[in-house]
């Protein structure tokens, strides 16, 4: 049975204000407004009211009281998802975050931090730069810590570092009926049990609320290297993936622009680049002769793989010029198409299936009548599909074409969302994509959110169903 | 309540039969006492039948079985655990997975190999080299696959690779019910949903049996070097460990031996240490160039930190050589003490608090009386203590020692069980390591496995109170 939720009425309006304070509580249609969207296409949906928590205790209380009244939470970072992660679609409680964004403690020596979920990780990694250290996943945007660990964020550095999941070793979690527990271990190795920790990231907020975090840091890279690679088919550039992997290099970027988008792109000022299948890699070391070696074994390599160019650089300024394509992409797509929106895909295959799902979407252009472009960490074999659209109609027909290239990639042993999450947006794929294994999630589902009151209507189909009184 | 379990009677042979085939089950005395106990020294118990599955579906509906007339189920590796993992303390069926050692696919291009879960990562290793690819988690023995993962086994090379959990993308998982699911994914990267896979990973065959797993491989290094180095105080080296960290060099294994491991080591046939606190150190690199630069910063590094003596090469034959008295510690230390066994202890704490656990080891040697060497993964906070003992009565003194010490751990952020598992010997502590998420293990236990009957007796205390009508 699909829970049914209750609204929020002036007494639990009057009990969240002892718990929040009646600084940190709001209705007004202002702040409502500002948490009824995340950066995706999804509709806007309105919270009945917005709270602002100062401590992990008050999160847990608002649980246990919102639990006990049937009343929906969602956890809030700062509404940079991609698939309406954070859209509070059954109304209730919007759980923002932006007041926790405290370093509790930084332990250098154990390359850790601990923080509260508030925090953006472009800010945590400034205060870090001092100690030398840095906290490697990138989603882009400047997310949350928080929002980051909820959806298991990754990015560009991700073929070196990890996704969200590999970088995070200790949580505090408020769960539904407002126990709080501690899952995971400061120590970075632990064999006590049930991984509770990775079983919460990722989870987006449905099976608990991370109060706080500790985190793995690494040392910032003392040295980097760029390289650019052009080839004459996605086939070569991907053998050249495998080949600088297999080659023990360990790239710190390992990046991909299919021709469509390079030829945008290069119609832009500052920008040179081909219209070609294109590599872009980053690498970093720790002592000078280290980067070099690696420079000249990246270009034997690409060489042997039919580049058909190579340049490469070991200076920081050429190593901003020559990435300047890759790292402004999306911005200068935006600048280039003015007057359209675009929708970003997020499918991920094993990196010897990549080559065939790019050809697959390279088809579908044609089959489909859609535009596309195409950028993609190839060394995780995970593709963004980027279509430009201009209203309903069309966002439908891109709606369509993206869900024939996610069941492609599940077909190719792949998964509808490589780093964005499941959100709204792909809990449809989700039956395909684990089989019988979601019913084991929506059994814990169940035991750890009986009454489904956490971010409903995300991850679990089903739980679209769910109705408010 | 905890479970009544029934006996294995003359009718589920029968049908275990009809599962198996004759072949393969069987209740003799020699085969049931070939299962009764592993490498530690917990009491040996006797399953009533031991099983030989050929296929994961064999394991499904034999699970089904046993569930619907309460037959404890315990899955058998090879019998490396250290704790009491695979004892199968009530009886039943004891399921071995000698027959399934099977490679199902290597998958080169993906860095990565399915395979069944009764193959010897030795063994695997053996078939991968002629791929250039290698599974990394390493525990000494040759231990199986699914008893690696199943216990989250990992080793010396961990600080660069990981531990099991690290290197594995997906499992199949047979259920309690007799359900067969598939976590995880051939994708390096997925944000679609809970993370099943790392629930399965480490539950020591509690929620459900591993039947078939594909792991992470990654190219087998092209060139390796080896430091050793001797320093005054614990102190000293553990800032090595954590300045080496902290310079980028990624080290493949930094491991710690104390002065009086070192001193009893050194008087074994070409061992040549100090009685000092000793670092051992490797590091692998894809150019000559690499490696050499990363021994002169090595050099650089300890002998800032005030190290007395520090030796290094790149020659394999003298890494072998200098990495000797580490590699054959257990051994030689074996030898040297025949007429004793040896206990060996696993905690794992933040780096930053090593120097602090050692200093009160050292102190118990006196406060208690008790003799130990200690030798550990400093690189990851691991240590073992390992206990010389002759009788029950040294036993249980060295057990009331080795109680004090994971606590101690605990206290200092760390874990009972770094590498170990929690098996029967660590699941006193689950208490103090886990708090109130302890609660949410036995919910999950108790959502996947309602009757109790995978591997009773292990992870979770209360279990210890099962019976068998």
């Amino acid at each position: 049975m699909p829970p049914v939720f209750q609204s929020v009425t002036p007494e639990i309006i009057t009990r969240l204000t002892a718990i929040f304070g009646a600084e940190n509580i709001s209705t007004t249609q202002a702040d409502i407004d500002l948490h009824a969207r995340d950066q995706s296409f999804h509709h806007a949906a309105p919270a009945e009211v917005v709270v602002w928590p100062d401590s992990a205790e008050q999160v847990a209380v608002a649980l246990k009281l919102a639990n006990e009244a049937r009343i929906p939470v969602t956890a809030w970072g700062v509404g940079t998802g991609l698939e309406g992660n954070s859209i509070p679609i059954f109304g209730g409680v919007l759980m923002s975050f932006e007041r926790m964004t405290r370093i509790v403690e930084v332990h250098a020596d154990d390359f850790q931090v601990t923080v509260q979920p508030g925090i953006g990780h472009k800010d945590l990694n400034a205060q870090l730069a001092r100690y030398g250290l840095f906290f490697p996943p990138d989603p882009g945007a400047n997310a949350t810590i928080g929002g980051m660990l909820a959806n298991n964020a990754a990015g560009i550095r991700t073929v070196k570092y990890g996704a969200s999941k590999d970088n995070v070793l200790r949580m505090q979690v408020a769960l539904a009926d407002g126990r709080l527990i501690t899952v995971g271990s400061r120590s970075v190795k632990q064999a006590a049990g049930y991984d509770l920790l990775h079983l919460f990231v990722g989870s987006e907020g449905t099976l608990g609320i991370i109060t706080e975090a500790t985190l793995k840091l690494v040392p910032v890279p003392a040295l980097m290297s760029a390289a650019l690679a052009t080839f004459d088919s996605v086939q070569a550039a991907v053998e050249t993936v495998v080949a600088v992997r297999g080659s023990g290099l360990d790239p710190a970027a390992l990046e991909f622009i299919d021709a469509a988008h390079c030829k945008m792109l290069s119609t832009s000022d500052g920008v040179d680049l081909e219209e070609r299948p294109t590599l872009f890699m980053e690498f970093h070391a720790a002592q000078p002769e280290a980067l070099k070696a690696g420079l000249t074994m990246v270009k034997q390599i690409c060489e042997e793989m039919g580049a058909l160019s190579f340049r490469s650089t070991t200076d920081n300024a050429e190593r901003k010029q020559l990435w300047t394509a890759r790292h402004h992409s999306l911005e200068i797509m935006k600048r280039l198409h003015p007057d359209k929106k675009f929708f970003v895909n997020d499918v991920a295959v094993p990196i010897s299936a990549y080559p065939e799902l790019i050809g697959f979407v390279e088809d579908l252009r044609t089959a489909d009548g859609v535009k596309t472009y195409m950028i993609g960490h190839a060394g995780d074999g995970n593709i963004h599909v980027e279509f430009p659209f201009s209203d309903e109609a069309e966002y439908q027909k891109v709606m369509a074409t993206n869900g024939k290239i996610v069941m492609k990639a599940i077909e190719l042993g792949g998964t509808a969302t490589g780093e964005h999450g499941v959100g709204i947006g792909k809990m449809k794929y989700m039956p395909a994509e684990h089989g019988p294994a979601l019913d084991v999630m929506r059994t814990i589902k169940q035991s750890l959110d009986p009454n489904g009151i956490l971010n409903p209507g995300k991850v679990l189909p089903e739980t679209l169903e769910s109705t408010q009184a």
